[in-house]
């Protein structure tokens, strides 16, 4: 009998959870910059709130249950619930309300190359504003968030829905916009051919829409193609690259007239990050209706939400990660009589910064040093009676497989 | 219709949400001195392993549910039992193997002061080594945790099990002595009267069993008194104290013969951290028997688990946090003119480190600074056109009610 994780849901070993906690100790400081603050939310709700922002049939989509009193709770699958439920039950919050939450959401997805059950996610959110700026703002705490991480070729597709509504209601009846945005919406995973089948399925004429998804050019070029189109949004579109130029983000935003972002909860501007072409790792946009569908008041919202799981894979897989042991020192005594004398050492790094390890084992010398090498601690300080008793001791680099004898000062000053 | 976060569970607003964040950023780095590294391991764990550690009943006491497949999980009620699976089907991990994780654990306990359904737990634990160092070291790293949070008084009770153990089997039938455990754990809460009581009730005499648990005084006192009775786990405790020494820590530490810690699986060596009289703050012990009880090699394993909210909460009663808000400034515009020459200063207020904010409401200079009064930006500065053409800008220092126009540059100086 062994057991494993559950399924869909993994262990980050050391080498993994000291690089996700690397992201985030990159990340949460540029939220804060940009003056988000955090926020902690409970990780279940009730099942209610969950199915209020998208519908029943996310129960099928999420980990629900009972509590032993038979209310209805599911683990949550993204983090905006929670905020708008602060929102509607808090009017008083001074308003813009930015918040972050950084934390494990869940789905009962099928398991997938990284997809998983449990995964990670970072969110910001302002809520208040209805100004473009918001959700400029958003995208340029993502942009230095991913330029800090040590990306260069990222960029952000930016459309809006209120411009596609606007178009595809001279195109098709008023009520079956939303089954075009469903359709687009799988245009990455079906290609053109298959929405342009899929739209004749329902009995829509695909010859316009994909016509108008399709414009392509510079963002100047699209704004100048669409200027001719009688739509709304377009004017958020142009204040939003307006914005963008200020933020010095403007070359990173990319127009595209096919992007929807499934949720039907999103009312106006939505974005898409792209770590590269073809790789998502997260988006947002504009859910103006959600505070008042959980009882608040009509409140103006935008957000926008990474996946950290995809950043974390990218950059293991191109290397992003600076390869060091955070344990720098193994202090080995030669014998149990200089245990004592190898902690008061030990203590002495640490109190220097230095993150070191003593052996636990009572094991010989030779075992130590095969032990800090299994683990790959690049320092080895030996303590025998006649180091403590002269005050020098051996330093052996792992790496370079040579030894020096020093004081304690000068292999302080070695290590660090 | 508001909704409400789950019985049991809270929202953690930004004032404490960030002095959460403010402790983990304090507590990390020092277990990482000690060699720890992290695990992330999944918030709900197969049923079947949780209950191996606790037993069928921790059914009642936990959030346990049943996914789509039928399979039986539970949410984490703590963090060792994944640790104990990791060992179990890792057995080629060097060792010693120390880990700490960080997260939120989940009991279906009745919420009280300062206990929620949902919370944070801080553990760190050592597998592989069966040497009371490694006890100590746990502590050690823990001592240090405290005293970097800003704690005085804190200090650690400690007792070893095997010694109760060896000893009451004099006083009682050895298939009595975890009834006689159970009883004596409840001191704390049914006091000296409940426990003798308790006992009769069971058919066990008291007088011993009382007068050996309160052998109280100095540690080298009751040690003194131990030496006479024929007992194990004596030589444990003494060691531990040597090495107490060695990390500075003897002080810290006060032997405590009726010191139990609840749980069953311990079976040497048990602690608890208190932050002041009768304020625990978490604890741990040895407990050898579980990852071959999860079907792992036998695997010696010790371990202290901190109770973040009781740390969070008592500091926050103390007033041991500096009040300060992360939002150094207030980027403030007259008009909407020169909203774009806002955004670009606050940038360069963000590249030198300075969190701020922005208008994202088109409101007035006067509502614009209303608010940063409201959410307390201590400065602000005001840009308008004549401003910028000058580039010399208005910084209004928010508490001492004054303002003065200087350069960025200055500016910068000032409010960093």
């Amino acid at each position: 009998m062994k057991f494993q994780p559950p399924k869909g849901t993994r262990d980050l070993f050391p080498e993994d959870a000291e690089k996700l906690q690397k992201i985030i100790e990159i990340i949460r400081p540029v939220f804060e910059k940009y003056g988000f603050r955090e926020l902690v939310t409970p990780s279940f709700e009730s099942f209610e709130l969950l199915s209020k922002k998208s519908g029943e049939a996310i129960k099928n989509e999420i980990y629900y249950f009972k509590d032993k009193s038979d209310r209805e709770l599911g683990l949550r699958f993204e983090l905006t619930a929670s905020f708008a439920r602060i929102l509607a039950s808090n009017p008083n919050l001074s308003k813009p309300f930015k918040r972050f939450e950084i934390g494990k959401v869940w789905r009962y997805d099928n398991p997938q190359a990284m997809r998983w059950r449990e995964f990670w996610q970072a969110d910001i959110d302002i809520a208040g504003s209805s100004s473009p700026l918001a959700d400029v703002e958003c995208l340029a705490a993502v942009c230095e968030c991913l330029e800090k991480l040590g990306f260069k070729d990222f960029f952000i597709r930016l459309n809006n829905r209120k411009l596609l509504q606007s178009i595809f209601k001279n195109f098709v009846e008023a009520n079956a916009v939303a089954d075009v945005f469903r359709t687009i919406d799988k245009l990455d995973k079906i290609g053109e051919e298959g929405v342009n089948n899929e739209l004749k399925k329902k009995n829509i004429d695909p010859k316009k829409i994909l016509e108008f998804i399709k414009i392509s050019g510079s963002n100047q070029e699209i704004i100048k193609r669409l200027k001719k189109f009688e739509c709304e949004g377009l004017d958020e579109i142009m204040q939003a690259l307006d914005y963008a130029k200020g933020f010095e983000i403007d070359k990173k935003i990319k127009l595209d007239l096919s992007l929807i972002r499934g949720l039907d909860y999103y009312t106006g501007l939505v974005y898409e990050v792209f770590l590269g072409a073809g790789l998502s790792c997260g988006g947002g946009g504009r859910y103006d209706k959600l505070v008042e569908s959980v009882g608040g008041n009509p409140t103006p919202m935008t957000g926008i939400s990474l996946g950290l799981e995809r950043i974390l894979e990218l950059m293991k897989n191109k290397k992003m990660f600076e390869e060091d042991n955070k344990t720098k020192a193994f202090v080995a005594n030669v014998n149990e009589k200089v245990k004592n004398d190898a902690i008061k050492i030990a203590n002495q790094l640490r109190k220097e910064g230095i993150n070191c390890q003593i052996d636990l084992m009572n094991r010989s010398l030779g075992k130590q040093l095969e032990y800090a090498d299994n683990v790959q601690i690049p320092f080895v300080l030996i303590v025998g009676e006649k180091e403590v008793k002269n005050k020098k001791f051996k330093l052996k680099d792992m790496k370079k497989k040579i030894e020096k004898e020093m004081s304690l000062e000068k292999i302080i000053k070695t290590i660090a």
